[in-house]
């Protein structure tokens, strides 16, 4: 389907995902771009982020956010251009930062539209490292973390969009950064271009013992976006008092049933009792208020300064947005994934 | 053995448990009274606190205090009389906290030792609701679980030593309060003695459901004590942003493997990140300092004035000690286990 026909496509939720995703669990449908009515804009979708909560709204198990309906369109952060406004705070040609979701067109009554201003120079990172995953990073090792200089901090899916804020953030308060990712090629961005200290690739069959090997102080923050067997690894390592940000369990969305035993949650009780960890939940959406308007000026100032650097991943047209959502969830992106729907 | 023989009765380690102590885990040597030499007091114990900790000492598994050597004395707190004082701050007849173990007699430079004072009617409390237990409580309850007015509080344990005075407080503080204890006669006491709204029998084969019933606003702080089935039923009870201080997993102490599958532990992980959930252990050893001076007024006060209330279980003689200790790890105590070792 050619760009320029002036329609709607529309990714929707075909069917609930059993494990992993597959392409069939999508559907594209295209329908008439819709009209704004008095009091609305027609925003036109530039960037689409991916990320891998939107694994848990594909499902209707119970999580802290509602799952999408089968046949609606899939959610979706977006920097999209006002096309048409008759909306008296929005003028045509302007970019914001919307909640789109998965299709060119939408339109809105303006509520929760930020306005991203005219000197932007990179407008997807409003969906990156000045975003979303850039904000996660940012409370997470700090508010809950509280990194202090010369503690150890490991960070899994470390050159992921997440990660590697994480990491950056960590090594300006002065501590060691140990990264974990998977595959020599990401191992060798997240030391030399991202500044890491070391970095273990996960798919080394070694992996545990270098991990250890890589924290001879032991490990002072860990911050779990991925569990499994990397969480594994980590928790013999932790020292006593340390703090466990839970921001995510990627190598679990995809699981249909429990993994087989023994089972080891009293392991971890016995871990979080004896060494006197602290280990706490947070989903970014609840923090936003006083605390983001500190990140965003400070995080814009280090960006402006050259001391944090991101890479995204630009997958190239709506229509790849479902092969490039599995390929996330499988770990084969480098960097974080945008989606550039239409032309900047 | 009588007790008018002038001799030191130890009862030591003679083999580390294999799964849950046996009486021949321990043993009884006799030795003879030492005597204080300039700078020493000679200590007489009168009573010894058992506690769940003590099965964690007989293990060499890595834990926060190191293990009690084989045919060491056992460890324990006690109060104690000062029975001989070559030290120029203490005089015979003095009553002291102090850590004797599982013996008659020890000596002592002072250091470590907390004077009673003249005026202490129950010598007892002070291993219980105004010593260790009673702060484990009001440190885990209030630091860390910090409940609110309103709020479900659940303990385990509740007619326990640290569950009791944990119940109490939280009342104190305006919540509802669940108790979980063992039996019909331990459920009535919590409930008509120490005032919690309402006891459910852990035995109960409904105990899940009746524990849901029991919560109809879901559990915001989760006083965690015990672990195993327990904590199986608590955790889909737990509301958005729960409070889980993690005080002691006494049903896993005589584990001698994981138990079968499945793995549950992402489960858990899951749960905290889902729900937010804040999930830390500690050890009350990590926090004596300007927050015990808070307890120790705060306590002393509640006691004076009959706002809080605690029953002791008050076992005689020392050689009684390793039965004692055998029996509150299987949960047959009623209170405060404390072991009178000698008259007051």
């Amino acid at each position: 389907m050619s760009k320029n026909e002036v329609v709607n496509r529309q990714i929707v939720l075909n069917a609930r995902p059993v494990g992993m995703p597959t392409a069939e669990d999508f559907r594209l449908d295209r329908s008439e771009v819709p009209q704004p009515a008095d009091g609305q804009v027609l925003l036109r979708t530039l960037y689409l982020s991916l990320d891998p909560y939107m694994r848990g709204r594909m499902s209707d198990r119970p999580s802290y956010a509602p799952a999408v309906e089968l046949n609606a369109v899939m959610v979706g952060g977006t920097v999209s251009r006002v096309e048409v406004s008759r909306h008296p705070n929005f003028q045509a040609g302007e970019l914001v930062l919307s909640e789109n979701g998965w299709q060119d067109y939408t339109l809105s009554d303006g509520s929760g539209l930020a306005k991203l201003g005219s000197k932007i120079t990179h407008p997807s990172y409003a969906l990156s490292i000045l975003g979303m995953p850039g904000f996660t990073a940012y409370h997470g090792l700090l508010t809950i973390g509280q990194p202090k200089p010369g503690e150890t901090v490991v960070v899994a899916s470390a050159s992921g969009a997440v990660g590697s804020v994480v990491g950056q953030i960590a090594k300006l308060k002065g501590c060691r950064i140990v990264g974990i990712a998977s595959g020599e090629d990401k191992c060798r961005y997240v030391v030399e271009t991202l500044g890491f200290d070391v970095c273990i690739d996960r798919r080394d069959p070694a992996f545990a013992e270098k991990l250890a090997a890589a924290c001879p102080k032991g490990i002072d923050v860990y911050f779990e976006n991925v569990g499994g067997a990397v969480f594994d690894a980590v928790l013999p390592l932790l020292n006593i008092g340390a703090r466990i940000p839970v921001c995510g369990i990627i190598a679990h969305y995809n699981d249909t049933a429990l993994p087989p035993g023994p089972n080891r949650l009293s392991l971890l009780t016995y871990a979080i009792l004896t060494k006197r960890l602290k280990m706490q939940g947070f989903i970014i959406m609840d923090h936003y208020g006083a605390e983001h308007a500190n990140f965003f000026r400070e995080m814009s100032g280090w960006i402006g300064e050259g001391k944090v650097t991101i890479r995204e991943d630009i997958v190239d047209d709506l229509e790849q947005a479902p092969a490039a959502l599995i390929g996330l969830l499988a770990g084969e992106n480098f960097g974080k994934v945008v989606v550039r729907v239409a032309e900047h």
